[in-house]
C-alpha cells in the first residue's frame, strides 16, 4: 500500500532520516542514522539526491560527527568536513552548506557544539523549505495560459529541503490552475523523471506521462509543450547552467521549436566564485549505470561509455532563471542575487 | 566465448535461421523454422528487425506459407498474407515486399509454388545484400575527412539482408581510413543501440563508446562528433524520414551545432505514396518497454507513457539522403528515385 504522504528528509530523536530514493517508488524505505559516514555514503550511491537536499544532508552530516564526543571535537569536525566534501563534485550546495557549517564552528566559543551545529543545520534545512515556496510564488508569472510543461530529472521534495525547485513551480501552477499536463523526461541512465518525479507527481494528484528522454523533441514538434522547466546543480554568475545531463539537450531542442525554456533553482545553486559555465567540473558516473539495469546487464559489461552526469546549458538558451529572489531574466548577472 | 563471426539471418535446409536479437549481446541464439507464424511473431517481438531485414523475412515467410502443400494454395497464400501484414505499420519494406511476392504469386502458372516463391525471396534478399553494399560506396564520399561518426539504434547487419545501411556506410568508412571513432547512441527503450549496434562495432573491430541519448547534445557542444548517420523505416517522397524515435531529435541537435546530417536507405524504404512526412503512420509502443527492463519493474507499472516506435525529420533537416543509387540532396524528389 502507497502511503498518501511522505518525507524525503527529516531530522527526528537526533537521527537524520532520509527516503531510499534509489528503491522508489517500487519500496519505500527509510533509513535512519546517526553516522555521518553514513551519510556520506547515501549521497555517493545516490540514496540522498538533488543538490539543495545534498545541502541539507550534510549540514546534518557535520552535527552528527559531534554528537556523543567532547574531546577532539575539531579533529572529529575536520575529518567529517573532509570526508563529506568529496562525495559529489558538481553540485555547489555541498560546498555551500558545508561552508556555513565550518563557519558557524569556527566562530562558536561554547561547548555544546553538537547542539550548535544542530540549529545550524535546521535554519539551513528551513530556509531551503522557504527559499522553495519562494521560487513556486515567483515562478506562477512565466505561465501565460494553462499549460502542459515538461521537466527532466527530479527537483521536488525528494531533490531539495523543502517542495522543490522546478517541481513546486508546476505544483504550485497545478494548485493554481495555470498547468494542466506534465511530461516526465524519464532521465537516463537513474530513471530519475521515471521513478522519482512519477512518484511524486503522483503524490500531488497531477496528470502527467513518462517519455523516454529523446521523445521531448517528438511533442515538442506536435504542439504540445507549452514550457520546459528544470533545476539546477551549479550556476555560474554569467547563467551559465550545470543540471542533469539531457538539459542542454532539452534547451536547444527548445530554442528550435520556440519554447520557453526555465531554470528553477535556489541562489544557494549559484557559485560566485565561477564566472562562467567552462569552469563547471562535470562529474563523470561509472558505465555500469549505463550498461547494466538494477544488477542485470543490458549488454556487454566491458564495452567503453561516456557518462557525464550534468551537462552546462548556455545563459543565451534560458529564457528565465527562477530564484526565491526573482524571476531574472536575461542578461544575467548573478553575483550580487 | 564470442563467435569472431554471425549471420543476422539465412535460409538453409528450407528453413528461415535468424538470431534472437532481443537476446543480444549477451547470448548469440539461433532460431531456425519453417513456419511463417513463427516468422511473424519474431517481428513482432523484434527478434528479427530493421526495416531492410523485415521485408527480407516476409518473403521468406511467405515462401514457407505454401511449403508442403499442394492444395488451397491461395488461401494459404492469402492468410499468411494478412497475418505478415499486420506485423508492424511503419517499415515500408514490409509492404514492398509483400507486393512483390503477391504479384510473383498471382503471375506464377507453374505448379511449385514453393520453390517459385523461394527464388523470388531469396533474390529480394541478394538484392538487399547488393543494395547495401552500393549504398555503403556512395556513402564514402560524406567524409571530407577522418571523422568521427554518431549513429543512432542499429541499421548493420542485425536490421538489413546485408552488411547495413549506415551501419555500413560508417564500416566501410572505417575500412577506407575515413572513420576513426563512433559513438552510438543506446536508443532509449530497447537499447538497440547499446546492445546491437555495440555487437556489431565490435565484431567489425571499430573503436566506439556508448551514450546515453540525451548525451548525444553534450558530444556535439564539445566538437567530438563530426558527422551523424542514421538509417530509415520510411521515407516521404519530398524526403522526410520517418526512422527510430530520437532521430528527429538528433537532425535538431545538428542543424544547431552545423553538423551535417546523412540518412542512408535503401530506395525500397521510399514510399512512393506518400508525398510527406506527415501521412506516415507511427506505431505506438508498449508501455511496459519504458517502464520494465527485462520483466523487473523500473517504476510503477500503471504509470501513463507516451512512446512512439518512429519520428519523423523533416526533410529540410537532413543534408544527404544516401541510397544505392545515389547520394541525393535538397532538394528531394523521390518519386522516380
Amino acid at each position: 500500500m502507497m502511503k498518501t504522504n511522505f518525507k524525503a528528509i527529516e531530522f527526528m530523536d537526533d537521527n537524520f532520516i532520509f527516503i531510499d530514493q534509489t528503491k522508489l517508488p517500487l519500496s519505500e524505505e527509510y533509513i535512519a542514522t546517526d553516522d555521518y559516514e553514513r551519510i556520506a555514503e547515501a549521497i555517493e550511491c545516490l540514496e540522498v539526491r538533488g543538490a539543495p537536499q545534498i545541502g541539507v544532508a550534510v549540514a546534518y552530516a557535520l552535527a552528527l560527527s559531534v554528537k556523543n564526543f567532547n574531546k577532539d571535537i575539531p579533529e572529529r569536525f575536520e575529518r567529517a568536513y573532509k570526508r563529506l566534501r568529496i562525495t559529489r563534485p558538481t553540485a555547489v550546495n555541498l560546498f555551500w552548506a558545508l561552508g556555513i557549517m565550518k563557519e558557524s564552528f569556527e566562530n562558536y566559543s561554547g561547548s555544546d557544539y553538537y547542539n550548535h551545529l544542530l540549529a545550524e543545520a535546521k535554519v539551513i534545512h528551513s530556509d531551503d523549505y522557504a527559499r522553495c515556496e519562494k521560487i513556486a510564488s515567483n515562478g506562477l508569472e512565466i505561465f501565460a495560459k494553462k499549460s502542459t510543461v515538461l521537466t527532466h530529472c527530479n527537483t521536488g521534495q525528494l531533490a531539495t529541503g523543502g517542495e522543490g525547485t522546478a517541481f513546486n513551480v508546476i505544483k504550485k501552477g497545478y494548485e493554481n490552475g495555470l498547468v494542466e499536463f506534465v511530461y516526465a523526461d524519464e532521465t537516463r541512465p537513474l530513471f530519475q523523471g521515471s521513478r522519482l518525479t512519477a512518484f511524486e507527481l503522483e503524490k500531488s494528484g497531477i496528470p502527467f506521462a513518462i517519455n523516454t528522454d529523446s521523445t521531448a523533441a517528438v511533442l515538442m514538434s506536435q504542439g504540445k509543450i507549452d514550457i520546459v522547466i528544470v533545476g539546477s546543480d551549479r550556476i555560474a554568475v554569467n547563467g551559465d547552467v550545470a543540471n542533469k545531463i539531457g538539459t542542454y539537450s532539452l534547451a536547444v531542442l527548445c530554442d528550435f521549436h520556440k519554447i520557453p525554456f526555465y531554470v528553477a533553482t535556489p541562489t544557494s545553486t549559484i557559485d560566485r566564485l565561477c564566472p562562467d559555465g567552462s569552469k563547471i567540473k562535470i562529474e563523470l558516473r561509472d558505465k555500469k549505470e549505463v550498461l547494466m539495469y538494477n544488477c542485470v546487464e543490458i549488454t556487454r559489461s566491458y564495452y567503453d561509455v561516456y557518462s557525464p552526469a550534468f551537462d552546462v546549458t548556455p545563459a543565451k538558451l534560458i529564457t528565465g532563471i527562477i530564484t526565491e529572489k526573482a524571476l531574472h531574466k536575461a542578461p544575467y548577472n548573478l553575483t550580487d542575487v
